[in-house]
């Protein structure tokens, strides 16, 4: 909803809230009144109440004149009485994004090009590798680029701290694996739980774990594919936030899948963390919620 | 949102509102204040403000123990203030459905069969047809059929009076042209406005007009397609509800196109169908706005 | 090619021609050698060579005043020189086809309604289900049904006896699992190997086995499917013939992801016996080659 | 086919032969004969007969130990008895194209990333724009970029002039209009005909000429989609070589239906100049041929 003109030009924020809790009969009205109370339109919003958890999600967008706090305040009697887990934030607002990459380029070309275009709302202060090859590509785009072989048990222990340190450095509140091929130890993926996505090239569950195009192109499956999804520590199992497929034929070699795969990945993936950026993305349990 | 568990078992009704109004603040608030004023939660719910015409649009899902009036009675302050178009039904209502025919029997066999699965909620009282080809059919799905020629336009006046009695007759909701090979009168158009659907066997609004998958084929088209709208005066211009495509090559013959069309044909009918039955399909100026 | 025009009208014969080898030079030149031989002009040809197995596999069809008998004599050097293994048929000849179903009907209702229309090459002399229910709808299309429970070892060792009699008694070319919801024996299998063909109601190989719709729910998939596949007595695991995918998301129960579903496993189904009934289906180990 | 173990290695040259005539019978045999004797073996071959034009179109690929001119000498009694159109290429010989731009940089983007990771076999020699944003990301890739104003019909006729210009002197074979937003002239039209690819941001025929995903959403239309043509004098009417759509709701703006369709637009272009740069795309009238 818009606002009423108003009589002197006022300063509009645009706020994205999320919300979820144990599900129950007022929840909207009492979350739409807080909204009115602090003088807020919602111009969108979207509800899910899930059956396998009983939980209630909720994502809004909201035109007010209020801040931050004058919107905390008038939300708090509702996120307290029903024990919401929230989260607000302003619409737009870039998010915080460590990548990490190896030596194929699709997925970081993909990210940095659309995020350049204004089409991806993230910021990426680092692009940190396993190899070498893709500093040409990310120094193009401006970001910094940092690389370390991973050869050893105690060189990716090494790595992996410098990961957990680029985090807590740049604030970072998203960690793309863009095609990174490395297996995170448990310690990471418990410390990024969340936070972590990652693009598997396949359509999982089907092939998980390594050489997924050669073991598409042995089963003779007529459609490949990508998934993005949460990294967990049990690989390839988290949350599925996208996935799409492309059509192949029986004349298609491994190495051709290979190729036709990867416009898959990097449309899956980008569209997995513009989703995540602007709020989109609720987790329940091992599934996702998508608010498109 | 579900309802907390009640000392006895109550009847809970399954309402779906949907409304529309000029947008301005307040709406949803007051839409959820009256479902709670009538004892309901609210366990689907969709919104959308139009740009282009500047209109607030919204479909809810409501659970409660009150009956139609007391639910009207509670929402007509709000429906009142914002002079809301409204619209009150119960959830899974079969839709009084009147469907034409000609000689193609593939739209008309996939809505009969998924009426008869449970997956479409319609009832259909009647089927009418320029042609006795569909009869066997119809006949086996327990549907009244009736035909007549239409090769005069006298026998075309005659068809049309029947479709408006049978409107009356069966108090239909919804006329269906499943592959009706006739265009309808600017008075049968006018009087049917905003519950006919048509099934254009393209791409709208590429190929308007008669024979497209000739048309289709002259211009080496890679994706024929199904278009479903409601039915205007403006022949093929009316609000699209639902497009699919599927591709095709240069090997196919314009019958070749036909035949594959035909599932893109069917399955985008039954599809408008069944969403205009749940009442997800609202107009919005030349456009319509669906609340999948 | 089109013949030139003759000086009297010749009856032409619409020959379909599938051969397999191993691979070697002249094989194409030896075969379309074989054909201006018997005065056959090639109107569609497609050929593969698998790196996997190393053989070459063609389908040609031919127009020829020719019939089998010059035809096959013709061809006889070429087919012993490299050892193939061929089928020589005529084109739009229906394949004898046995259909076994269950309870549920969207895949037989789609097969049977195909094979009236003339968009499906196979004639049905007998459907065989496990339950009673579909009865009506086989009438309806005048063929015979007959069912028998299969509730105990015994029963089912009658049912598949059955299968195999009626096999031999209509001289059937193709076995159809239309949601036959029994798993056959290996024996069966065995018995029926490359011309058996199931619907599996999930995107192989994700979700094998039983309930795979609860199971994709489960795991939280965007995109659910239908594989159509050669029956081996390795349970889902037979070579894959067609594939297709539907989007979906975290609203839909697994009963609704049942009725999302039914659409691609009908139309997958019914591609895969119309490629089959065509010869555009050859085995290349545990790979299909698909001649579109 | 492959060849039988050589006593010595040889060096094996790969030739993709493409050819179109009028239809006749015995032109398989004859190819495929001359093809033997140049002691070659078909890996790949596809043919189609036009029924609206009558002429025979095929593509092969051929290994052999016969240079070109051993070939072509082979295949000369052939080409002359039929009077065919034939072209001999190697395979992987990256083509030499040009390529017009103008401030949207996805398309270009698409291109250069892909040729420089080895999936587009062709060599930019040059980027012209009438624009200069893009210096930059054609700079990154190492091709040399030419930009000029074209605010003017003799700024235009200039600009034309130096793209004949470049045409001649890097000998090229493809231009490629990635989003270049000016009409091109008849005259420079016919100076390029058959060898200008243009993409159009629609799904061709539906909103030709500007503005196209304005009028998709004044339609309300619920896909758009991508073009990939030849360009003719006639706008947007040229044979069409590839078409991609994706699905988008009531919910999308104008801007919004643009960003979403660059992607359609980028992998369609390019997947246009594979398929050309390969020797894939034959023209048959107003319609192409693609030879997958």
């Amino acid at each position: 909803m818009t606002t009423q003109a108003p009589a002197a030009p006022t300063h509009l924020f645009h706020w994205v809230l999320t919300l979820s809790c144990i599900d129950g009969p007022g929840i909207v009205h009492a979350v739409s009144g807080a909204i009115v109370a602090a003088r807020g339109n919602i111009t969108e919003s979207q509800q899910f109440t899930s059956l396998d958890t009983g939980r209630f999600f909720m994502r809004l967008q909201v035109e007010s004149p209020a801040g931050r706090s004058e919107l905390e305040e008038a939300l708090a009697p509702v996120t307290d009485r029903w024990n919401m887990s929230w989260h607000l934030d302003e619409v737009g607002r870039p998010l915080r994004t460590l990548v990490l990459a190896s030596t194929a380029g699709h997925c970081v070309n993909d990210m940095l090009f659309r995020q350049r275009a204004g089409q991806l709302p993230v910021e990426i202060p680092l692009v940190l590798s396993n190899h070498g090859t893709l500093r040409d590509l990310v120094d193009f785009y401006g970001v910094p680029f940092e690389s370390a072989a991973v050869t050893s048990p105690e060189a990716k222990a090494a790595f992996e701290a410098r990961v957990l340190e680029a985090v807590d450095e740049h604030d970072i509140e998203l960690v793309v694996l863009a095609r990174y091929m490395q297996i995170l130890s448990p310690e990471l993926c418990a410390a990024l739980e969340g936070r972590c996505i990652n693009i598997h090239h396949s359509f999982l569950p089907g092939f998980k774990g390594a050489n997924p195009y050669r073991q598409a192109h042995a089963r003779g499956v007529k459609l490949i594919g990508a998934t993005a999804h949460f990294v967990t520590s049990d690989l390839d199992e988290g949350p599925i936030i996208e996935q799409n497929v492309v059509r192949v034929d029986h004349s298609r070699s491994p190495a051709e899948l290979v190729a036709i795969g990867q416009d898959e990945e990097s449309r899956t993936l980008s569209q997995a963390v513009k989703w995540f950026a602007e709020r989109r993305v609720l987790v329940d349990g091992a599934r996702t919620i998508i608010f498109r």
